[in-house]
């Protein structure tokens, strides 16, 4: 037996009985006649007490105990003199009778703490000491406990898991495919699925009616910050629904999730459309915590003889409560060159303080005090001590550019109140995009998404503007600024599909070749339908307030999709090549 | 709304009430002033009436409703008067006040209905119209119930579900990997795992303590006839724990499992080490719901100057009870020829038939009937009726053949009670196989697989032939003959694991390459700890009694690795090759 009990859980009650715990030494303190360790595992952290008196032998042993070390120790749970109120079995010490090194460690190359020194790139390749750190533990354990949750919700309420296959086929539709040679198949390949989309689809088909599954999907994408290639969805489609039942289904589990795991009541979610989203906050994903919202001032600006105004699509303004003292000149040079970054790309960036002692402006040339004033009740309903910040130009760039600096300026005053969240309903949007580049129409959810019932008509007999105004049931969950899951009502007629394809450039070859399986489907009586997929790793780090989704996942990858503890992807063997029938076309990086 | 309850839901305290339900026309019959339509859906099946009288442009619209077209019905609860008791809403029928078609069906290809007359192959091309039927139904949702009660047992233990990677690294020990070639990083692979094995031995390492999952893994094999390219595992592993933990754990979950949703108590498992399981039955995966053990011979069989028994091995009989009537001289004639097949490659077979009017036996020439008479009673305990068949030849091959025989036999005598089962744990399996053909070991379970502790110290010093003799804390799941899962204590000891390696035949240089991080792991503290994996395809057809898995896979491939629905794999694009720094070895196959 390795042990009795773990090294969470003794507490005053236990006082007098021998137990045997086995874990990990966090610490060991030679104090002399006594030698405390510290013995970790996954439900905390017992002291163990060695005394000279009693066994110098046992003791001595004690004192040679590394950081890290696995040891079996049998002893007596005791009252401690000088008890530990932060931690739960800080009441009581283990006087240790036997003492056995299970395993020996090296020293650690950081410290295995909540707070560590060590760095990004040690941690990933020692990931399994990382892992060890109490607050990376704490994030798996999470992740397990939202999982149970969220299935324990979806399967009350009679949705079915049903696992769809990983090794699907290859859609150059949406983001690169990863993709695997088959072996029985020489020349042919499958392709792991960016979504079970089609499946789930067709288990509509199939009368699975209610739907759901925790999922991998791939997409060989480059690597920004937050993307993983592998990452996990909670994917889910429903038969005989509105958009309104799916909001209504799913709004619950958010609900239920938050409630369960963190005591929160969220209320009901206030929902916004897409161009309302666009106007007032300059994004489909607005964060909520915080105001700032967009004031357009285009034709109030114009007629100043400032004409960088006077000649621009679009003006808007956002106030800063109370930044006016907060931003030297040289503190907004600053930001302006921040936003004129090319990540960015604002021409330049107008201010206006508001202060006791008046206003002052970078455009105070062409607006006299008085104007400003004006605006400063009428327009911005704003007081003594704002600062009023403006850019300028084409108006969707504009837009996408202010909300940058919107969420930067709330991040710079600290607006964000730590443990707020602010969940949001984006609803109609667009069903396509016009991209000018490559001069075709790419479907704004995806191709499988329906448009609203009534804008079937326009769809089928329009002209090419009229598929601009489209809008579709489709429809963003966002909380705290982040998009959480997105959905649709689906198309399950075989003509409207088909010409959803026409529209988004697929000769009716590919159409066919692609998704001739889901149009075939559709003529068997397919029932109306439509779902959503959650961003499982980005739920995990939002309900925790943290941006970055690695800390949610066990093994996660770097930014070269590389996994650096066991050094993958790497080369395989000739004979692997052979048998799949495929060659490398790069020569010198195959040596095996 | 499309609904406002299912078709399965409605009872006699409905009558009266409007409803709306939504679903599949099963069946419509015209019967002149009434047309009933049985309208399903995963809920059940409700009949609808349309009545000429009462409204007869519904009534006729009614008529032309097709099999499987999607309607949408609404009406007022009816009590029947020809009630059916076979239907959970036989009670009642709906008196249709309006009818919409939802989406019409072409005439499906095959029926849709428990028995169908369609093939294997049209089923699995309209996967959808299959899943329709109520039984496949049946089996997917029993595996998501299995899932969700596996989650539940496991969850309240205190294990921990953490999601390894599914871009992994390809090691060439076990069965061929699946390779995904990796764009960022040309020339190399990834592979998908073929179990996390490694991974969940980190987590150990790591401090999880108790880790699940219920995960894909990947196996580039040629298909058998009941194998899947990707298939589930319930994936478990433990620390601080002996064999005797894990094997009480994974009863429980079994024993629960089968309680919950089969309403079956098992009692309790018993145990057999694997050479008593290949003495008593020929096999590591003895089917114990019915008898027929094996007896050995070779000793009693020799000295009557057959010289094929006097210079055997082995020789080994079973009795069939009750058989000798049932088969004539022919028909053990082809029984023989069934075992000569090269299959299974028995070079004979003796039989010896006790009946009232005395004893045959095809080797009567050499026994006479007082030798077989003393077998009847000292040997096979049998009676008149029964039928003794016997195998001879090398040991462990005529063992394996015998085994064959047995559960032949036991078919052809329907020993086979359904609705039985019989669990087994299989222990103390071999550590090392020796391949005479490859002239090397072979890793019996895995090569993580820890000898028993009485036997390390021979591992580590012994010789060649000692390495044939060591016994592994291992253990395998039998229910009925099928193995369930299968798991092992591991090693935890970096001079063991290499050791292991070592005779395994890796190189220090391919361990390093493949295992490095493994071993290097093993150097930071790694705790004892052990695991199992179960076969969650297999267990959910054992539990239902059926023999393959595919029956409870929603989209499997068919044996030669193909979806045939979706057509994949197929050929992908040029620039997809290029983007991957791969090439065709094969120039024909390629012309997209």
């Amino acid at each position: 037996m390795y042990r009795s009990h773990n090294c969470g859980e003794l507490r005053s009650s236990h006082i007098g009985q021998e137990v045997t715990l086995s874990g990990w030494v966090q610490i060991s303190r030679d104090l002399g006649g006594l030698t405390f360790v510290d013995l970790r595992d996954r439900y905390g952290i017992t002291q163990v007490v060695f005394n000279m008196d009693d066994n110098a032998t046992l003791c001595e042993q004690a004192r040679k105990l590394g950081r890290e070390f696995v040891i079996r120790v049998t002893g007596t749970v005791n009252e401690r003199s000088n008890k530990n109120a932060n931690r739960p079995t800080g009441d009581i010490e283990i006087i240790a009778s036997s003492l056995e090194i299970l395993n020996a460690s090296k020293v650690p190359p950081f410290i295995i703490e909540e707070e560590t020194d060590g760095g990004d790139d040690i941690r990933m390749a020692y990931r399994y000491l990382d892992i060890r750190r109490p607050n990376v533990q704490k994030n798996l354990i999470f992740r397990s406990q939202l999982a149970i949750q969220s299935r324990k919700y979806l399967s009350d309420l009679g949705f079915i898991e049903v696992e769809t296959p990983v090794l699907i086929k290859s859609t150059p539709e949406g983001a690169r495919d990863f993709v695997v040679p088959s072996r029985m198949n020489p020349g042919e390949f499958y392709a792991l699925p960016q979504s079970p989309q089609t499946f789930k689809q067709i288990l509509m088909v199939a009368g699975m009616d209610k739907y759901f599954q925790i999922v991998k999907c791939f997409r060989d994408e480059d690597l920004r910050a937050d993307r993983q290639p592998e990452f996990t969805q909670i994917d889910c489609e429903m038969s005989f629904v509105t958009q309104e039942d799916i909001l209504n289904t799913f709004e619950g589990l958010t609900k239920s999730v938050f409630q369960e795991l963190k005591g929160i009541d969220l209320g009901d979610f206030p929902r916004m459309s897409y161009d309302e989203a666009m106007e007032r906050y300059g994004s489909d994903k607005p964060d909520l915590r915080f105001d700032m919202e967009f004031i357009e001032i285009t034709d109030r600006a114009k007629g100043y003889d400032f004409p960088v105004f006077d000649n621009s699509e679009y003006t808007v303004a956002i106030v800063a409560k109370g930044a006016a003292d907060q931003f030297s000149n040289k503190d907004i040079k600053k930001l302006t060159e921040w936003m004129q970054r090319p990540q960015v790309g604002a021409k330049g960036l107008v201010n206006i303080k508001y202060t006791a002692e008046g206003v002052k402006s970078s455009v105070g040339k062409f607006y006299s005090d008085d104007v400003l004033n004006e605006w400063k009740t009428d327009v911005f309903s704003a007081e003594d001590g704002d600062m009023v910040l403006i850019l300028t130009g084409e108006k969707e760039k504009t837009q996408k550019q202010m909300n940058v600096l919107r969420l930067e300026m709330a991040d710079r005053l600290d607006l964000i109140k730590a443990g707020d969240f602010k969940p949001l309903w984006v609803v109609d949007f667009p069903l396509l995009e016009w991209d000018e580049e490559s001069e075709r129409f790419h479907a704004m959810h995806h191709p499988f998404t329906s448009p609203k019932a009534e804008d079937m008509d326009r769809m089928m007999n329009g002209d090419h503007e009229t598929m601009k105004s489209l809008r579709a049931d489709a429809y963003d969950l966002v909380i705290n600024g982040s998009e959480i899951g997105g959905g649709s009502i689906r198309i399950h007629d075989r003509e409207l599909q088909s010409k959803n394809f026409d529209l988004l450039g697929f000769s009716k070859e590919e159409a066919e070749e692609q998704f001739g399986f889901l149009m075939g489907a559709f003529e068997y009586g397919a029932p109306p339908h439509g779902g959503i997929a959650f961003g499982f790793d980005r739920l995990c780090a939002v309900m925790n307030g943290q941006s970055s989704i690695r800390d949610f996942i066990a093994f996660p990858k770097n930014s070269s999709g590389r996994d650096v503890m066991i050094n993958s992807p790497s080369a395989i063997a000739k004979e692997q090549l052979v048998e799949l029938s495929i060659d490398l076309d790069i020569k010198e990086k195959h040596e095996k």
